[in-house]
C-alpha cells in the first residue's frame, strides 16, 4: 500500500485532496464537533492507519483518531523546525573555563521528524549555540567523546568517560567538567565517576534533559545554565548531578553522584536524592549549600579507575527461586547485590544457598527494595540468620550505588573478606556519615 | 566461655557485680563522662562481647560499647515486660461484625526477650486483648490462618488468604474483612487479593505495623482502629491496605490494593500509593473519600483464584546479560515483567534475545524502574525496537503488581494473545483509567 511520511490509505487520501505537507499547520474537524489544530508531523510507524499526527501549540504531539466522515483543512504553510542557530558569541575575556564532554542522552538529541522519535545527534557544540546564554557564564570548550543511549553503557564507557575526565582535572585549565548524559542511566554513572575520581579539585557535573532542546517545556537549557554556572563558580567540588529541582522553571538541585536516582520516567524533576537532601539547589544567581562538601582546590585527588562486569543486581518478589544465584555464580559473577524487602529479607528458603555460595568466596550484599531508609537485619530473625550465612548488610547503600561499588570494589579486591571490608566502609560519601547504634531507627 | 543473656567476659563479670537483673533500669557510666541510663535486656547473639543492650526511655535498644574502665550501676528493679493484657470487654450489642484473619507480621508479633528479635507470635484474639477500642466499634472475629514472615510467603499462601477471605464474603455475615499482613510484602498480597477478588461486597483490608506492639512507637493499635473502622463502616468495598498516613499518630491512609507500594523500610508512614492519591483518609471518625470507589454491596462480586508461580520480575541494569531472560525460559518461565530504565529501555543487545524468546511464546512485559510515572516506549528509537520485538508496554502498572497479574494471567490464559491482552486490560483498577494519547505525558 502507498505510503507517504508514515501515512496510507483514505487518510493519505484526505491530506493529498487538503494539499498539506509536513509542518503544515491544519485543523482536523471531527463531526462529534471536536476539532485539534496544529502542524501536521511525521507518523510513527506503529501508528494505527486511522490516526494524524499533529503538534499542538503548546509542543505536545498528539495523535487524533479521524474516519472518513471528518475534515482536514490546511490554515497556515509550514515554518520548517529550525533546529540549528547562529554560532555563539566570541568567548569573552576572563570568564572561567569550562570543559563540556558529549556522552549522549535526550540533552544533545533531536527529533528524527522520519519516524517521530527523539535520537542523539547534536555534538555539544551545538548546544553552546542552542543556549547562547552560556557564553556569559563561561568560556565553553565542548568535545563530544560518545553518543549513545545510557542504557547501552557499561562499565567499559565507564572507564572511558572517567579517563577523559580525569585528563581534562590533570591539565588544571578548566574550572569544572560538565558531561551531558542520557538520563535513564546517569545515576549509576554519576556513582561510578564518585568511585572512580575522588576529591576532584574542581566540580565533575552530569547534566542532562527529560524533554528535547525543540520542545517549549524542554528543560535542557535551564539544566545546561545550571550545570554551567555551577561548574565555573560552585564552592563544591564533587561529583553531581545537575537537574530541574521542581516543576517551574527556576531551579537546578545538585545531586551528589552516590545519593541520586531517577524518580519518575518523564517529570522534568525526575532526579531525586534519597535518604539525604541535594547537595545544593541553584536559583538564579543563587546557590543555596544544604550539606558539607569537598572543596575546590582541595588536596588528594584520586583517579581510581577500573570496574569489574562480573557483579549483579537481583530483586527478590515473592516465590522467587534462589536458583538465580547459583546461575549467576556458574556465569562466572563473583557477587550479587539483593535487594530484598522491608529491612533487609528474602525467603528462607534462600539461607541455604546464600550460606554455600558466600562459603565459596561469592559475596553477596543486601540492600531493600523500599525506596527510602536503610536495611537492619537485627531485628527479625530472618534477617539475623541470612547474617549468619554470610550476607552483608549494605546499611543506607542505594541498591543502584551498592551495585556500581561491586564492580569497583571487585575489580581491586581479590578475597571475599576483601571485598566485604571495602563495600561496607565509605569511600564517596555513598554510606550514611552517621552510623545509628544497634536497635535505633531512622526517623 | 560462660555466658549469660547473651552476656559473657568481663561485662559478665561488671553485671554481676553490679547486682543487675534483666529488666532493671540501670546506668552505664563511661570515662569520657558520657552516660546511658535505661533497662537492661537480653542481647543479641551477633552483639560484640563489649557491647551492654539497653532500652532507653523512647523505647528504642541502644548498645552501648564499654570497657572495664566504664562503671554499671543499678538504679530501680526491673518491672517484667507486661504483654498480655485482660481479655477485651464483652461484645456490646448492635455494632457491625468484622472478621480478622492473622496470617503473621509484626502486628502479630512480639519481642523475643531471648534473643532481641522480633517475632510473629501473638493470635489475632491476643490483639483484641490489646486494643480494647475495637470492641467500641465492631464485635470482632479472630481467626488465625498463617503464621509466617511475608517474605516467606509464595502463590500457594496467596490462594489459601483469597480462599479464606472468600469463604468469609461469601457467608454474608460479616461488615468487613482484616488481614494481618508482614509488611514486607503487604503490597504484593494486596494485588494478589485485588485480582482473585474482584468487587467484593464489602471492605477486605490488610493492615500491619512497622514497630511491634510492645515498644511505645508502635503503630499496630492506630492501624488496627483504623482498619476496623473502616470495615464496620467505610462506603468503599475494595482490597486496600490501611497503614499510618503521616508520621503522627492521628491519620490513616487507605491505599487501593494495586496502587500501593513499601516506600520506607522502617518509617510508620511507609506505604505509599503511586501515581495516585490513596483512595480515602481516616482522622479520628473522619473519612475523606479521594477517589471513585466500588461501593458497599454492589453486584458483580467474583472469586477468581489461582496464580501461576511460572512468571519473574528482572530489574535491568548497566552491562546487564540478556541471557537472564534464556535461562528463565529454560527454568520453565512463560514470562517476565522487566523493569527497565526510564520510559522502558534496556540495553539494545536485549532486543534479539528478546525476539527469540516472544517468537516462542514467551511473554516479556516492560515496566519501570522508576517508581512515578509511566512507561512509553515510542518516544526513542530503543522502544520502538523493543515493541517491534514483541515487548508489551505496561503503561503505568507498577512492576510489582504487574508481576503479581503475570502469575494471575498466566493461571488463566494459555496463549500469548491472550496473555499480552489481558495484561493490558484493566481488571482492578491497576492500569491508569486515563490513558493519554501518544506523545503526550503525564506531568
Amino acid at each position: 500500500m502507498e505510503s507517504w511520511m508514515g501515512y496510507s490509505g483514505f487518510l493519505l487520501e484526505m491530506i493529498r485532496a487538503a494539499g498539506v505537507e509536513i509542518g503544515d499547520e491544519i485543523v482536523v474537524e471531527r463531526p462529534d464537533g471536536s476539532s485539534f489544530r496544529g502542524l501536521l508531523m511525521f507518523k510513527g510507524e506503529l501508528s494505527a492507519e486511522n490516526i494524524v499526527v499533529i503538534k499542538l501549540g503548546n509542543g505536545y504531539n498528539v495523535g487524533v483518531a479521524v474516519d472518513p466522515s471528518c475534515r482536514i483543512r490546511r490554515v497556515a504553510p509550514g515554518r520548517k523546525p529550525a533546529f540549528v542557530r547562529p554560532p555563539p558569541p566570541p568567548p569573552r575575556e576572563g570568564l572561567p573555563r569550562v570543559k563540556i564532554i558529549g556522552t549522549g542522552g535526550t540533552i544533545a538529541s533531536r527529533v528524527d521528524y522520519r519516524t517521530g522519535a527523539v535520537r542523539p545527534a547534536i555534538s555539544s557544540e551545538d548546544l553552546v549555540s542552542l543556549v547562547p546564554e552560556l557564553s556569559e557564564i563561561a568560556t565553553v570548550d565542548a568535545e563530544v567523546l560518545l553518543s549513545v543511549y545510557s542504557e547501552d553503557l557499561t562499565v567499559r564507557e565507564w572507564g572511558m568517560i572517567a579517563e577523559a575526565v580525569w585528563r581534562v582535572l590533570e591539565k588544571r585549565e578548566f574550572s569544572g567538567v560538565i558531561l551531558t548524559h542520557g538520563t535513564d542511566t546517569m545515576h549509576y554513572t554519576s556513582a561510578a565517576l564518585s568511585f572512580a575520581l575522588q576529591r576532584p579539585p574542581v566540580p565533575v557535573i552530569l547534566v542532562g534533559s527529560q524533554r528535547s532542546s525543540d520542545r517549549p517545556s524542554s528543560d535542557a537549557a535551564l539544566n545546561l545554565i545550571g550545570a554551567t554556572w555551577a561548574a565555573a563558580r560552585a564552592p563544591f567540588a564533587e561529583v553531581v548531578v545537575a537537574m530541574h529541582a521542581g516543576h517551574s522553571d527556576d531551579a537546578i538541585a545538585f545531586h551528589r553522584g552516590t545519593r541520586v536516582v531517577k524518580m519518575h520516567t518523564s517529570s522534568r524533576s525526575a532526579f531525586k536524592s534519597v535518604n539525604a537532601s541535594p547537595l545544593a539547589v541553584l536559583r538564579g544567581q543563587d546557590l543555596t549549600v544544604l550539606d558539607e562538601y569537598n572543596p575546590r582546590g582541595g588536596d588528594g585527588f584520586s583517579y581510581e579507575p577500573g570496574f569489574s562486569d562480573r557483579a549483579a543486581l537481583v530483586k527478590f518478589y515473592p516465590g522467587m527461586s534462589p536458583e538465580i544465584l547459583e546461575y549467576l555464580a556458574e556465569r562466572g559473577m563473583r557477587g550479587v547485590v539483593i535487594e530484598g524487602t522491608g529491612l533487609g529479607h528474602v525467603a528462607r528458603s534462600w539461607i541455604p544457598v546464600v550460606k554455600a555460595l558466600v562459603d565459596s568466596g561469592f559475596f553477596v550484599g543486601m540492600a531493600s527494595q523500599c525506596r527510602f531508609g536503610r536495611v537492619n537485619m537485627r531485628v527479625y530473625n530472618t534477617g539475623r540468620d541470612l547474617l549468619r550465612a554470610g550476607v552483608v548488610e549494605l546499611g543506607d547503600l542505594l541498591p543502584e550505588v551498592a551495585l556500581v561499588k561491586l564492580m569497583w570494589v571487585l575489580y581491586r579486591a581479590q578475597s571475599l573478606p576483601d571485598v566485604s571490608k571495602m563495600m561496607i566502609t565509605p569511600v564517596a560519601r555513598e554510606l550514611g556519615a552517621r552510623m545509628l547504634p544497634e536497635g535505633v531507627e531512622p526517623a
